[in-house]
């Protein structure tokens, strides 16, 4: 059998090969980035959901290392929770790193951190991986072209094609074509935009958006939100500030440590005593508040201020607010009720698209093609993306002459080897989500499904006391009930359903586990015919 | 005091002034619309909320009837819930009753249905109701302008300006103008699509955009997803399928009912013979489906079939699916995931806005203006929006000239007393939500508060069993935990906390209640310092 490399999928909820993705040749492993997943609605009081490292685990000799393509949370967020039991050398730019070590630190961990410039080439057993820049909404951003012995890997990582970006470096593509003209065996290409038209706009765009803003609301605060993390967005807010006089004040816990994160490692000019420690007896007018908070987040600087519970900033007339964002599909309710409430203290609230406050960080259609066109890869497999943008990405690739044979679609816990003559699925390997509620769940799912219920019909607790030595119950059954709505009519059903139960059961003191669990049973049934199926638990006691 | 009508404003769960109003003046109350929400996530297992109709009981005697401005569940869905206790005359156009029957029958309800035609005036008490034309996603649908002793309240309903509607009855801008016109004193203006600039697209174009699916499609079978109380697409549809020869076959129950209701009233005309029993031999070329979940709705034809999981449509490569529809706020991961699921199994999904196969009901911004300019209301209040879309369309009327001491953006709860002079903040009346879990929950946001604790940090239960004559426990204390992660270490410290308390307290066998709100708040305050909000239900029992 000819040699292939693996290609195996560990992460990504609902965005296929995105939190993590594995490659192994012979007696090597490497993992590309280590990210988490914010849960949606599905997950109840779930905190972060990280990717099953059980392969790796059951593999851990052959990890040669981490490779990481840029610092977003949903690509190295999951470390903390694995780098020490991992334990391997980290890749990864400043930022990126930068940015990881804060994680790091919140949780008191510590990994083995190896700064890379883009353009550098690391070894790591048979891999070698060249970090080549791509633009994206962060500074720090790379492709990997991973040489193995068999082919060359490309993995595009999460990029766009900004041709005036603000800190001049744009995507490589002269690199990139190079690469694909020595010939790729596989592609891994991102997703998330396949469905919008033509191309992304620059960054750039943003800052006269913005421009407008200041200019327009010369007598007013401005309150920019938008995420920490995009250190491009920030740098256009701290260069306007400098240009019409006002100074800055950081809202947000996140909003200050990334600021200084990134103006360490040389990703932010912090234009000099232009920031302030508060907003103290400034004039609005002198002012520009940058805060976290652009998806609504409830414990965020914008969101506190939105509830006039944020001691720093009070919003109110005198205030623009923008958002320099859109909503994350899920968020959409926390946000409109964050400019609700701005609007009700009297802000004026600047957040549509139209504004030109945003724009995405992610390639549209146009610009994938380019990428595909350059890396001309033998296989491509869409990844970041539901299957629906997989599915059209797929398409955008057969468009560009790609055989529908050398195209295939992959999904979580999935298992490809691959060489320049085949794509071979193998099987599956454990990949399920990993819940973090304060600490990593052993239990997760059960956990989460059980909440589910709980959320869905409430719970029922059944207290029966009863005499062993006469089989019978001894006085009624009590009832509680949380999250269900208990009526005197069904409280009563259930103690008579109990009573039954236990009268007619043949039990003693050894079997009260079995009467427990036919009690169980017997309430249960009441619910089904109502399609209601709170979770039920039966106490019980000896009287 | 000048005589003033009360405007009071009892439903609408983040749209104010939706599922109901009440007009009140001396001893009269009317009451317009009795419609339902679905809600969020944030009221899991919760079918509906309806308004509160405290007020309303309070002042039954008053109540002379309800006016149904059109069909849609968040403007009739309340009324079975209601229709027996409140008993009065039910107004509304042929479409809007014949869809209230169908609701009213499924929960075994009847009510005092009276059929009214556009242009129809009823006379209610003091007031003077008239129903006028207005276009809208549906047949059927009115404006009211209500004659009080004291002037005209003009009430916009849901609609749209559509001057190529499908039944050819447009918007009857003629009769709001003479209205307009003769003086207004109130206007209540639906604020939905206020952020959209111009105006909405007309129905007819949807069917344009459908018949180029048709064309391009002719050898594969037709799926088409839209609300089926939506008759205008459904009549687009079938005319399509008479057109290109398909026969149709209609998918899902609500789908079924409806156009037998829409025919029925003649809102709806079905070519003879179209309708075909079922799927049968017929082949893909010959057939057009038209199903329910255009929303993703769980148990609907489409979420079925994109599941496998519906006998009588098997969706494969040899069906194009249109989803006729644009995601409600919060459906779209239902939503998405039914396309996922579609795409997975061959079929061509087509879902954009830019597909042109959806137009939305509601007026745009130059809509919204044209109907005020027509109104000229002394007073404006801008109602069916969040704050955002009300404080947006507030200042559209302002740019139209009305004063911004003339406008008031109402909240609901609130009532206002309006005469031709002023507008006057009465106090609030209740109005908060009322669940529905398969019957009106008596408790309901307790009910829902508690399912949120417990799908946020679930529950324990801790049995103590206490010897109450030496006072201390009798064994260790028993924890069972649901939708929560319980690790030995943590049961271990509970445990020990439940001896301490028991051991430590003074207690004898009247005192367990208030034993057992001691290990509560004891085992309440282990989980305080991870701010872990676990519901803990404490159980002792008499060794």
């Amino acid at each position: 059998m000819a040699k292939s490399v693996k290609v195996i999928f560990l992460g990504g909820v609902g965005e296929i090969g995105k939190n993590m993705t594995a490659l192994e040749f012979g007696d090597d492993i490497i993992i590309v980035d280590c990210g988490v997943e914010f849960p949606q609605g599905d997950s109840p009081g779930i905190d972060a959901i990280i990717p099953d490292i059980t392969y790796i685990r059951e593999n851990r000799k052959k990890l040669r290392g981490i490779v990481l393509t840029h610092g977003h949370e949903d690509h190295i967020g999951a470390l903390p929770y694995y780098a020490d039991e991992l334990n391997v050398p980290v890749y990864g730019t400043a930022l990126t790193l930068g940015l990881l070590e804060r994680k790091l630190a919140e949780r008191g961990v510590k990994a083995q951190l190896n700064k890379v410039k883009e353009g550098d080439v690391v070894t790591l057993g048979c891999f070698e991986v060249e970090f080549i820049k791509v633009a994206h909404s962060m500074a720090g951003a790379c492709a990997l072209s991973v040489t193995t012995p068999i082919g060359v890997i490309f993995v595009t990582g999460d990029f766009k094609i900004d041709n005036t970006p603000i800190d001049g470096k744009k995507t490589d593509l002269q690199r990139i074509a190079e690469i694909g003209a020595k010939g790729v065996m596989l592609m891994l290409g991102e997703s998330t935009n396949v469905e919008r038209k033509g191309s992304s706009t620059s960054e750039r765009v943003v800052g006269q958006g913005l421009e407008n803003i200041f200019v327009a609301n010369a007598d007013k605060r401005i309150v920019v939100a938008c995420f920490a993390s995009s250190n491009y967005r920030v740098q256009q807010i701290l260069w306007l500030a400098e240009k019409y006089g006002r100074k800055v004040v950081l809202a947000g816990r996140s909003m200050k440590g990334i600021v200084e994160v990134a103006s360490r490692v040389g990703e932010l000019q912090v234009p000099k005593g232009i920031i302030a420690d508060g907003v103290g007896k400034l004039p609005p007018e002198k002012l520009v508040v940058i805060a976290t908070g652009s998806q609504g987040e409830p414990s965020s600087a914008l969101n506190r201020m939105s509830r006039g519970d944020f001691n720093k900033v009070s919003v109110g007339p005198d205030d623009v607010v923008v958002l320099s964002s859109t909503p994350i599909p899920g968020n959409e309710k926390s946000v409109y009720d964050v400019i609700n409430n701005l609007f009700r203290k009297g802000a004026n609230v600047i957040y549509e698209a139209m504004n030109e406050v945003h724009v995405s960080g992610h390639a549209y259609e146009e610009e994938l093609k380019i990428m595909l066109s350059l890396v001309r890869p033998k296989f491509f497999m869409p990844v970041h993306g539901e299957y629906r943008h997989q599915f059209k990405h797929a398409e955008i690739a057969k468009s560009l002459g790609i055989k529908d044979s050398s195209i295939v679609i992959p999904n979580i816990g999935e298992v490809y080897g691959v060489n320049m003559h085949s794509v071979k699925q193998h099987s599956n390997v454990p990949a399920g989500n990993v819940y973090v509620d304060g600490v990593v769940l052993e239990d997760g799912s059960s956990v989460v499904s059980d909440r589910r219920s709980l959320a869905e019909y409430g719970m029922l607790l059944v207290l029966a006391s009863v005499d062993t030595e006469k089989g019978v119950m001894a006085g009624d059954a009590d009832v509680i009930a949380r999250g269900f709505n208990l009526t005197d009519e069904i409280e009563k059903e259930i103690a008579d359903t109990v009573r039954d139960t236990v009268n007619g059961s043949d039990f003693d003191e050894n079997g009260l586990g079995e009467l427990a669990r036919s009690v169980k049973k017997a309430v249960r049934k009441l619910f089904y015919r109502d399609r209601q199926f709170p979770i039920i638990i039966p106490i019980i006691v000896e009287d």
